[in-house]
């Protein structure tokens, strides 16, 4: 018997009909136009299933249809952009409650340095309110546009300003969290220092929407930005990489902003295949790194700074070449060379995806050890690992041999998972660093999780969501049957 | 019957016993000499009662003891140096687990910039480990000479560097605990980014030892600040703190690594019962800001930025009169006037204290009504409010009036704690910022409370340990009789 039974039709037409009269009929939709887009999920690995779409117009009507699915029985399955890329989104059954009418800027606070603002407004659109109130909020990723708020508080987002501001998790202040019985926690405190009791935010952030949804939030502001200094560096390794890093940390503090790196493969498809970009630098090199040092101090000069940091190290040999943004406009095209390098990798075929991090210490060891793994287990294959390097954080992709066929590559995905997450694992990193853990990596989570840590981790699920209602079989599985992790 | 009824001696006698052949004669004493440090507290308001003091020397002494002592029925205090406020380490019979020969620094990686320590490590030696090096670990507070790590981690403790470093909450990387039913969990990796499950470390920091034992932490460590400048200043009320802080803030950004506040009286009381000190400012003011700048870049002339932000403040009217230190002894003095201040305060007489938090932006409005209130209550009252402005975070003191019995005045608290936290409750803020719950807040939190919240730190403990065996009593009481709040 599967773990959650379908609703009989009789208690889910009563259901929906409750539904459709609390919260109006435009907000309890059936039809296929209406779902499929939360069936579908946006590496096209999954097809979920659902019930009913559900558009609630407030934290009263999430509560109420919380508490009325839950009496029901019936499965619930949060969305915000439905951007994931860990296939937390994807329903088995039960309904989809999606946030999207749920976009209101409660309050902004430039003195306290807060924004409240709902679950469902677009990430995008929370950067542009604390700009108009003169502040930033630094979460930034590159589905900004459509992703949500709440949906980046659930998976405890990313992205390219962690090095300087830290998480999602290290950005939210505050939560309002409808539980698993429809009870509303309001948390929408918005504190420096709060010592009440647990401390009960945490617990929902990052969860994958298993434990609570997140219905609104207190986000911490930070002065602007005055001025930035972009620099895009040739290296002869990642070993150069990070002493590079360590050299213009020493220099800047904590005005370096950014730190990303790719690989001379990553480079060379970026500039084959995205338009309007061009070459950065006039030679090859083994790696490469994006510097960018930011102030909000008026009068600095992150240019000088960052260009002292680099002559340092060009004078320690750990820097092959170098050239600094002169505009903002040249500093938008080098960041456009590492932004765009994932489309750039859709257009080379395949691609068998990782996303780890190892201590900063072991970033180089890590990179040399899994690609030479990698490329003797398929001979032709080509590493293009990238990403947050600050962070110790990388997207360990594996593009497909030319000319085989896409769907054979594919089909070695479990194989490389082990290959690179047995690396990851004995060096004490995550295999679960950015993306989360959602369907695609709840079973790699089983395989390498600490049994202590997943006990816990069951346990907490079952304190806060005892019949397995909140996104059922994402993270932790906690019924016997649950959906498969892979298609 | 009391929630922890005594075990039989016979019982006691077995544990004791199983303990000594494991962790030695001398890790396990019950002679009041032992005992008695462990039995008092800090500001002398509870005695203790407790049948051993644990000394393990290891993890895994400490998982046999709390696994020897959970079979036996036998609740469990940890305690680290046992500095904390708020009565939360005072045992209730059980025994006391002391962590303090648990002292090693198992590893430091400058080029991750962490920090592995044990639990017992006394905080001052953490950060001189860091300093050796070559780096800073943040955490700073008046304890650190004899308060330890683990105690730091298990109360989230704040101090005068979470302005720009966080709470004790925000420096830790990852966790090693013993849980309830001495299994070991081992969270100790040092990753920047890790978002595979549910983040265990959280739930743990700050939940005053009622849901683990911390036994070893991974610390974030921070490039070493080259130089600071700190001005005393003079101002007209705490709205003109609040509005020099906005122009600090503004002009050196993440540079600001201190901005503490204390009243007229304050500054007095110091100048009275402190030797040593001279008066900063030739006039008098009512509020003083003591503003620290700091930088971690060569070059960087933090004096000049800190001058230029305290000339527009007083070109705007802010600020009445500054001084800013001209040698690391001048600002040392200056820090000097704001660290002596509790226990000048203490020669004062009797203290009624509070340990709040409000959103910055009410924060003048908070001190100006409750102040109000307070003396209205008690005329001749001298409200003594000061602290960590810049993190909203006030110790909102009241010293008794001059004459009045120390005693008498006393017996007043918790008239005061009412007339204080209502205020602080209807303005969004927190009773317990940063020392913690323990037993003295505890029936505090139960009435501010909001009962979702209070039902979900209940099914947490219920989850983690569900026979209330960890410093049972604290922060939510899972008993139905516990011990009284008050002695």
């Amino acid at each position: 018997m599967p773990a959650h039974a379908e609703p009989d039709d009789a208690r889910l037409t009563a259901l929906l009909s409750d539904l459709r009269a609390r919260l109006g009929e435009a907000a309890v939709q059936t039809d296929d136009a209406a779902l499929g887009p939360h069936l579908a999920e946006a590496r096209g690995l999954y097809r979920g299933r659902a019930a009913a779409l559900l558009r609630p117009a407030d934290t009263g009507e999430v509560a109420f249809a919380v508490e009325a699915c839950a009496r029901a029985g019936v499965p619930i399955v949060a969305h915000g952009g439905n951007t994931g890329l860990v296939g937390g989104g994807v329903p088995h059954g039960g309904v989809v409650l999606s946030l999207e009418r749920m976009t209101r800027v409660r309050d902004i606070d430039p003195v306290s340095a807060t924004l409240t603002v709902e679950a469902g407004a677009i990430l995008a659109e929370v950067q542009a309110a604390a700009d108009r109130a003169g502040m930033l909020f630094p979460l930034s990723l590159a589905a900004e546009g459509s992703c949500r708020i709440g949906g980046n508080i659930a998976t405890n987002a990313g992205g390219t300003n962690v090095l300087a501001y830290g998480n999602a998790r290290d950005l939210v202040l505050g939560l309002e969290v409808v539980l698993a019985d429809g009870r509303i926690w309001n948390g929408l405190k918005g504190l420096r220092k709060n010592n009440a009791g647990y401390d009960l935010k945490h617990l929902f952030i990052g969860s994958e929407g298993t434990l609570g949804i997140v219905t609104a939030a207190v986000l911490k502001l930070f002065p602007k930005p005055l001025a930035r200094a972009v620099a895009f560096c040739g290296l002869a390794s990642p070993a150069d990489a990070l002493a590079l890093l360590e050299t213009v940390r020493r220099r800047v503090g904590a005005g370096l902003t950014g730190f990303e790196v790719l690989p001379r493969f990553g480079l060379e498809i970026v500039l084959r295949h995205v338009p309007g970009v061009s070459r950065p630098l006039q030679g090859t090199h083994h790696t490469y790194a994006l510097v960018e040092v930011s102030t909000a101090r008026p009068g600095d000069d992150p240019a000088a700074a960052l260009e002292e940091a680099l002559g340092e190290a060009m004078e320690a040999g750990r820097v092959e070449d170098a050239t600094i943004g002169a505009s903002e406009a040249q500093n938008a095209g080098l960041w456009k060379l590492r932004e765009t390098l994932p489309e750039a990798q859709t257009r080379e075929g395949g691609s068998i995806k990782h996303d780890v991090s190892v201590p900063l210490s072991k970033l180089p060891a890590f990179l040399e050890e899994a690609e030479a793994a990698c490329v003797q287990a398929m001979p032709g294959l080509r590493p293009c690992a990238f990403g947050h390097f600050g962070d110790g954080n990388i997207h360990f992709n594996l593009s497909q041999p030319e000319g085989m066929e896409k769907a054979a590559f594919l089909a070695e995905w479990e194989r490389f998972n082990r290959i690179v997450h047995d690396i990851v694992d004995r060096l004490d990193g995550s295999i679960a660093a950015e993306h989360g853990v959602g369907l695609i990596k709840r079973d790699e989570l089983l395989h390498y999780g600490d049994p202590v840590a997943l006990d816990l981790m069951r346990r907490l699920k079952a304190a806060l969501d005892p019949r397995d209602l909140l996104n059922p079989g994402k993270v932790v599985a906690l019924s016997a049957n649950p959906p498969r992790a892979l298609p």
